[in-house]
């Protein structure tokens, strides 16, 4: 057993309840924190086939007092559906888990929306911890109790709010996140540097970085929990686009945060054309999100008619509108209803 | 057009909401109060096969200005499954439903919780209405928040607590349910007298019965909306023997109310049991259940062991222990966690 270092820790402080972030290294070799986590005699561990080999053996070690069940789920964003929930449903039951027994989301976003969807349904509500083995899911996924599945054509439609009984950020687990995975997460934290304006977040060391995009999320979250307010709905910078992007291709050209990172350089070409945002800021986004490895540009064979028909199945659409999120500037972002397909047209031409 | 006679209105006050509940004849023919309830220009009307052909056309004109589409579900508990909730779901994908439409449950205790889930999931939580047209939902299912689906063997076992935005109890509805349905609702109004003491109240005016039953209610569940400060655990009374029966019966064999008269009778002879209830009460229960034509016996093909198991399953179960609401006497009951199988089997013998 390896001491853990933790390096920071994060409260998310909301109006009904309160949690913890930890960021570290060895914090899933070690027992006693997430064990003070468990408030029951039973946990289920979820968790997919890509890292169940690497994570797997050590987190059921920790459990091996309680009564600890296991389900591995295929890889991906094309299983964050409603069977993959099922299955969770039907192995607590099939086990007799309880009201306290607690869900542990053992892998990137896709686990922990549907681990927590999962939690927040099973006997209406019972616990569950984040264990994001994911850059993306540390820095985003992870925090502020989104739960989701996808539909076919319909990113996220399926959900609730529920928040986690806590999060514990291993870093050492991006030892073995793959190339493309890793580059992908820094897709949401271009994201908070463009919303917190602090463009120098991405090159942070890693602990650093994490804590600050926790820090932002939990400050924008806290006002609007049920992203009614407006506040939360501005973590959406990038998300029309990249949501859209991801249902045209069936969740399977992309993953998230390159879908992202497309939609982010969309928002600020569109925020350029619609509100005079500095044509040398899109540049610099330009040039991080090559830095990172991540594409910038909507492929020809993409038709946008199709894909703004998509937008407007947005959650956050209304009858005839779409929301983006655009930038005044650097760290000055609204919510923009007025975007056209006419608008995209133009941008694209 | 028929006016409508409106006959009691019952607030429900909790911490986060307040919603109405309407108790009153014709108030399906009359638009202005339904339509005061919708935020949006999108509903979607879930009903049944057996319902439609009665009520869904007059709903639906008073909807004609908006959106409204339509889903008519197959009769029954069996159906109260996550299948009926994707098709709710896909109807709304596929009809661009937004976060400002408003479900509306049209039907009995299975539409309303299938409805209310359906709310509660899609796009994080949408509005719903709920208008019961049986006297089971109308006393207890349409009231409180509580949506649920049953899997095989584990009834309400997933779900959400989700209030409604309204509740318009038409009790014309009544007129045309079937006799064993109408019978089912008043083992319901049976569970509300031993809760308040009160055994006058199943032969009160429907109106009033109606009304008191929802007071009682509301006042029950304003103090503890997610059943975890043990006052809303009292309104289960006779339901561990309900789901357990129901379960094991696959939802076919008895309506729900049916079960939960059974589930009261024999509360009452485990509290005569356990805690010296007076015969002469579990006597006049008896007599009670019977004259509304309920069932009040455990038939013999039942195996209590199996039973017992399906018990353990019951949402407030917890490790080793099945928890029942006894009675010490008339509305004074309590929730117990030590009656055995081997009570079960005395009791029966």
């Amino acid at each position: 057993m390896v001491s853990p270092e933790i390096y920071h820790e994060v409260d998310v402080t909301l109006p009904n309840t309160t949690y913890r972030i930890l960021i570290g290294r060895h914090l899933l070799q070690n027992a006693a924190p997430l064990l003070d986590a468990v408030a029951g005699r039973q946990v289920l561990i979820v968790t997919n086939e890509t890292i169940a080999p690497f994570y797997l053996e050590g987190v059921r070690q920790i459990f091996k007092g309680l009564q600890c069940d296991v389900v591995i789920l295929p890889d991906g964003e094309a299983h964050k559906t409603q069977l993959s929930v099922s299955t969770i449903h039907e192995i607590l039951i099939a086990h007799n888990h309880h009201r306290d027994t607690t869900l542990i989301a053992l892998g990137g976003g896709v686990i922990g929306d549907l681990t927590g969807f999962a939690a927040s349904t099973y006997q209406r509500g019972v616990d569950y911890i984040q264990l994001p083995t994911t850059l993306l899911a540390a820095v985003d996924a992870s925090i502020g109790g989104k739960t989701a599945i996808n539909y076919p054509g319909a990113k996220n439609v399926v959900g609730c709010f529920h928040q986690p009984k806590a999060v514990f950020i291993d870093i050492a687990c991006f030892d073995t996140l793959a190339l493309r995975e890793f580059q992908a997460g820094f897709a949401e934290v271009i994201k908070y540097a463009l919303l917190s304006g602090d463009l120098t977040l991405p090159s942070k060391p890693l602990p650093e970085l994490i804590a600050q995009c926790c820090e932002i999320k939990a400050r924008m979250i806290a006002s609007d929990v049920t992203d009614k307010a407006g506040t939360r709905a501005l973590l959406n910078l990038g998300h029309t686009f990249a949501h859209a992007l991801e249902a045209y291709t069936h969740y399977e050209r992309w993953l998230h945060g390159e879908a992202v990172a497309i939609g982010l350089y969309y928002a600020a070409r569109l925020s350029e054309m619609k509100q005079q945002l500095d044509a040398s800021i899109v540049k610099k986004l330009d040039d991080l999100l090559a830095h990172h490895g991540l594409p910038r540009r909507i492929p020809t064979d993409i038709s946008l008619p199709v894909l703004y028909e998509l937008m407007r199945k947005d959650k956050k659409a209304t009858m005839n509108q779409v929301p983006f999120v655009l930038m005044k500037d650097l760290g000055r972002c609204y919510l923009d209803n007025t975007v056209t397909l006419q608008d995209i047209k133009k941008m694209m031409a």
